[in-house]
């Protein structure tokens, strides 16, 4: 019997019939019914180009100089709906709200002008916790189409927004505008990368108008928000010389090297505002890049990674005065006592901005492993108020991932938002967990795959150990076998009790 | 290229020649050394039987008993070296420090005296953070050999002690008793599982004569702890009736199916003295099992739980009157904003009784990933306080485990368990992620191999990704690629910084 799961994909409309949220739509076998969240445009291979009107309309403003003007733009409005899985009356999460949690520098949503079939999205401490995919090829793996693949992976399982993170390949701009095409969700980069490919390999050969032309070139394309590693300043190299594993950023070391090759301020620090003017032209989002995240536990929390919290928490007030939207990365590894100073301190040093975690992962010693150390420091962040998780998948420390390390990574970080999410008591998250402990009462095991993060998975686990002949959905499972099921005696038990 | 890993097996001996207690001292490529927690007797197939003489001396006294009386007996030196890595003078964790947390109740060693092959292990908060692997065949597959091997993944793996599940086998004794003849670890049960076997399935049928019986023949064989639900009493079914999932539990669901038949109290509720005489005779250990842990987030931190929990710390005085050894079992399915309230209660509620507990599971939507729910609340449980977590595997709630999924759930919770250790300051938790720390700096890639929880799996997802021709250890891995990586970059930086 194969896997049964009635999914209807519907919209609800905003103010507007331009502004139309995609939902799937979830029937269970008893009738009950949940909206799940999705992106997809309308489920067409070209995806439509919805934004490219209101930022017509819009005619230069950012969405933060709109924010703080009091102006409820259609992304706003959208990323409202797509929150509250409701408009109008029933809506927890409103378009005021989202206004005004991007005008107090706490909420962000990535959308570049030229990125118009984006899909808007609020990240937020106060919204539901987003999932980040990396992707991108290497030197040593330069396949194009094997990261377009991953791209669908990612959008499939639930990535909110994504990140092209190639180096050294021949036509970096022809993966990212496929890229951008195919996305509906925001795409990010690291500049960086492309200038030093640019730059022949070579740090001392990276000057400022190759950065700034790489870009400039990006932003054109529609990059929706640039990692910049701005805040690595000179100052702070020799506290990372004094670490164990000094720098494991790959955009904040091609700083750092550029830095002692020219014996010069960071680049990126040093321009910092015509940095700004290129975001705000194309109203893309700044995420500040942390290049001194600790890459071990013994190089947590040091001199070096709050140092450059300090400069990273002055950086985005920069960008709030610019009209710029900005969030905050953050660690790496991070024994688990710690994980929590460290969302206190960003939101301290980086007055509200939202944070966007690499984990933390809470132990070295498990490469292969790293889905799951990173998404318990994960889960235990996002609690705190973390609002969106970069994943990490089995292959970190080790190679560069493949489409199962992709669908892993992205699964164990969904379920780590999901777990947050219920622990902050997000009005919608316990529904679905809610509605599995009913599946799984009444012996609905179809309702149960089609309730879980990964419905194949489940099925396949499942269907592979029960006995050939079995009934449709029987009253049991392999582990415990027909005779004796303590959930079935729970229909006694209700029957004497009740 | 093969993985190379150089270990060695040796022994630090104690006060006498027959405390040997073994240790994997592991090389690495610059010489450093590290001591790894091991089990495994002296290595060959039938176990030494150790400590025959040592219960001998004891004369029917237990090792509470000994402790009360402030005996150190072999065990208690055996567990504190094993602790230590270490004898003497440089001991983290001393004879005396094993002897106070037992005589407070705060600590258990389970070693009947008719498992002589055990290797002592002590469960305590002061002391590393324990896993124990469940496995056991059942009516759907019946198969004991398929059980056998998965004893010996577990302790390939570092289980800490394992339990015995099966149910519906012909010859249950025959199963349990070849696992005690070649487990180097505690051995776990739930009598009620083969009680009701022997009831021919039918819990009216279940009494006490019989209940006896299986509890004395199993603790006759070796088992060196029960799991006994004692504490779910006739008072809390109601309770457990309004709940969505009800009784989830196994164990729980038999003396609650039991209950209802015969109209009467909980058989081991009733007869707990008598349980408690057998346990002293053969020095058993009980683990109070929570027959009411919450199956779904639903029905987390409810009147029945707590409730169940109340009773179960009730009945923990009267182990320690009895001169028996107890911990206690906790959840389960609970939302991560109240995983902590669990430890807590635990302590004030049983007298500061080891924890040991099954996750927590922090979402009820992740089948097929519940490794990963559950090593996430296991992780911040055991960070406070939480002596031994029960690792749950990825087929739980699906299936019963194949090979893989127990050695997936045993490094999931390996990498949990020491994660929380790092974080409650183990004294050497950190040495081991802080050798690996310098074996990425200098790109000791079979070094880093060597100090992973799990290496071959680590050295695969490694080679596979490597281009062929490569050198035996490259300053690169595929992620970045040979042109920059920013490790390497780190070598300029501490020449030019320091």
């Amino acid at each position: 019997m194969p896997l049964e799961r009635k999914i209807r994909r519907i919209h609800i409309s905003g103010s507007s019939p331009e502004i139309r949220v995609p939902f799937d739509e979830l029937t269970l076998s008893n009738g009950e019914q949940l909206l799940l969240y999705v992106v997809g445009g309308e489920g067409g291979p070209s995806l439509p180009r919805r934004r490219e009107g209101w930022v017509r309309r819009r005619r230069g403003k950012t969405l933060l100089e709109c924010a703080l003007a009091g102006e409820i733009t259609e992304e706003m409005e959208f990323a409202a709906i797509r929150e509250s899985h409701a408009v109008g009356e029933g809506m927890a999460f409103t378009p005021d709200l989202v206004l005004e949690e991007m005008r107090a520098g706490r909420a962000v949503i990535p959308a570049n002008n030229c990125h118009p079939e984006s899909e808007p999205m609020v990240i937020g401490k106060r919204f539901s916790v987003k999932v980040n995919a990396n992707f991108g090829a290497s030197a040593v793996v330069p396949d194009p189409q094997r990261e377009l693949r991953k791209l669908e992976l990612s959008l499939r399982h639930g990535a909110d927004t994504v990140m092209d993170l190639s180096t050294g390949l021949a036509d970096p701009a022809a993966l990212r505008g496929a890229v951008l095409r195919a996305s509906p969700v925001p795409v990010g980069t690291v500049p960086a990368y492309e200038a030093l490919d640019r730059a022949g390999g070579d740090p001392s050969k990276l000057d400022w108008p190759a950065f700034r032309d790489t870009v400039l070139s990006q932003a054109r394309q529609g990059v929706d928000y640039f990692t910049i590693h701005a805040g690595l300043t000179q100052a702070l190299l020799p506290a990372a010389a004094r670490r164990t594993l000094g720098i494991v950023s790959r955009g904040g070391s091609i700083m750092a090297a550029r830095m002692m090759a020219a014996d010069e301020e960071n680049l990126a620090f040093a321009h910092f505002d015509e940095l700004l003017e290129i975001c705000h032209e194309y109203d893309v989002a700044l995420s500040l890049g942390d290049g001194l995240r600790p890459g071990a536990l013994c190089d947590a929390c040091d001199e070096a990674q709050y140092g450059e919290l300090r400069e990273i928490g002055a950086l985005s007030l920069r960008c709030r005065e610019a009209g710029v939207q900005c969030f905050i990365e953050g660690p790496g590894h991070v024994p688990l006592d710690r994980v929590e100073e460290n969302q206190r301190l960003e939101e301290e040093l980086c007055h509200g901005a939202p944070f966007y975690t690499l984990g933390p992962l809470v132990t070295d010693i498990a490469p292969g492993q790293d889905h799951i150390t990173s998404a318990i420091g994960g889960t235990l962040i996002a609690r705190e108020g973390t609002a969106m998780l970069c994943y990490v998948t089995p292959a970190e420390h080790l190679a560069l991932p493949g489409d199962q390390d992709v669908v892993d990574g992205l699964i164990a970080f969904r379920l780590a938002a999901h777990a947050a999410d219920v622990a902050r008591g997000h009005p919608f998250a316990r529904e679905r967990d809610d509605a599995m402990a009913r599946a799984r009462r009444d012996f609905r095991w179809h309702d149960q795959f089609a309730l879980a993060l990964d419905p194949e998975h489940a099925y396949e686990v499942w269907s592979r150990a029960l006995p050939e002949g079995c009934a449709h959905e029987p009253a049991f499972c392999s582990m415990c076998g027909p005779r004796f099921c303590p959930i079935r005696l729970n229909r006694q038990l209700v029957k004497k009790y009740s």
